[in-house]
């Protein structure tokens, strides 16, 4: 493990840490159905062939993902945030996660370029949606909606949920960063069940940052996403910071000063 | 290219050839809308990475898709198939191609097994239709009903319609097999628009042999398709030879005598 155990006092050691994943760690929640997602600085790519440290990511993407999420509710779209709990924490509510990356193409950039072999930065004749297997021991393979059928990742009632709530998250997200100059390549969002009485509800779950999106500036074209960090093109933390600061969303005391544990919580 | 050229005579040699593929030739037919698909003994696999001519294989397949193909036609499910016109040659109707490969799964093998880790032999939920974008540059990427749209290879409605014929064909050929003693595991189908007027519709093109389908002996498991020769399990004409023993399509005078130019035609 890149990342030294978050630092968190007698009280955080004694909640129940129940998952880790690449960039996140997930505790029990204050009430229940409630989850604490705890932002990393650990940055993966390549199904975790690739892997660092970058001092204040984990505290940029809390952030970032709070700001998105809010947006998203206010505009009426479920999601999963509750509230921001410190530096790189926030609540969340517990949902059952579809075993799904649900990714949005606005242009050819990444695997869909490599697959089809279209030059990266074609626009696409309309925004695609199309779904990877989340599984890292396959490498999240990208597989045909008749595959979540057939297995049942999904109900086909869900499945046209999931693709139109991804579209409205496309028009939203498309929006947000256009006005900042951004044009938004591509993203990849989560989504999971919540119950409510009997009947399962879809909400956006996971996170939206820049670890999940490509961000390309409109002007000059310059990656502000996790390519940054996957092709080796510069800082990562400076680029999300610069997404941070055209959002206003600058954590006042942050990012580029080494995240020492005092910092965090 | 391993095979050599067809040996047909003054007429023949007049003929037009249209197109030459892994493991047919198309001519110009005898008539308007129509196509001459002359099937050689090449056998290929892995994106033609590997390559051997087996004899008579052609001839089996030519004998073999007429077979399946007039069986679709009782059943008015519609396709290419006119006549045959001598042991390697076929007259179908020239039909404009969608450039996919329409797969019907039962059990899993092959891609979906490694894709989504399943073990080979492992019967799925529910029958799966996929496509592959048929372009051997690109290696027949596997590709989502959205890329589909959006690229406009194939209409909504016809999408409908390919995947509603690929169940049927489905039907038909898993019972052709089950009489013989044969689980249809898989296959390939390719279909194509003709034109009525101004409407286009849609029929199954290409070829059904043991080349498109993957075929396992029921009692005993044995392969009797082209992964014979793609994971190199012994004599591939002996394998479709067994396949058109049981269906009682055996060419006369063919296939384990090395094909001469004086046989095939
Ligand atoms: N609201 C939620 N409820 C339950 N699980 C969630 C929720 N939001 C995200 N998750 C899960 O928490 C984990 C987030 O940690 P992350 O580091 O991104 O993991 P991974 O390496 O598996 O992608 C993911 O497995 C994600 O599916
Ligand atoms: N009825 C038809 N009309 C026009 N083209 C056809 C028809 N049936 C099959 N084809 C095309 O003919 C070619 C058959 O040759 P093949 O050796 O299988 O080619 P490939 O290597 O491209 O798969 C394929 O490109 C196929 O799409
Ligand atoms: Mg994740
Ligand atoms: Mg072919």
């Amino acid at each position: 493990m890149l990342h030294p155990a978050p630092t968190d006092g007698g009280l955080m050691a004694r909640r129940k840490k129940l998952y880790e994943g690449k960039a996140k760690i997930l505790y029990e929640g204050t009430e229940p159905g409630t989850i604490v997602q705890y932002f990393k600085d650990d940055a993966t790519a390549f199904n975790a062939e690739k892997k660092d440290v970058i001092d204040g990511k984990g505290v940029l993407n809390n952030r970032l993902s709070e700001f998105f999420m809010k947006g998203l509710t206010q505009l009426g779209i479920p999601n999963h945030f509750i509230k921001r709990l410190n530096m790189r924490e926030q609540l969340v509510r517990a949902a059952e996660i579809i075993p799904l990356e649900i990714i949005v193409r606005n242009v050819a950039a990444g695997s869909i370029a490599k697959r089809l072999g279209i030059e990266e930065g074609t626009p696409l004749p309309r925004p695609i949606v199309e779904f990877s297997y989340k599984d890292d021991s396959l490498g999240d393979p990208l597989v045909p909606e008749e595959y979540i059928a057939a297995f049942g990742w999904a109900s086909q009632q869900e499945m046209d949920e999931i693709v139109s709530m991804a579209l409205r998250v496309n028009d939203y997200l498309s929006g947000v960063m256009y006005g900042v100059g951004i044009k938004l390549v591509d993203f990849k969002i989560e989504m999971g069940r919540v119950y409510e009485g009997d009947f399962p509800r879809l909400i956006v779950a996971d996170e939206i940052s820049p670890d999940s999106c490509r961000l390309w500036d409109i002007e000059t074209g310059q990656k502000l996403d996790k390519d940054v960090f996957r092709r080796d093109l510069g800082n990562l933390a400076d680029a999300y910071t610069e997404v941070a600061r055209r959002l206003g969303v600058m954590p006042s005391n942050v990012t580029h000063t080494p995240t020492k544990p005092t910092l965090i919580n």
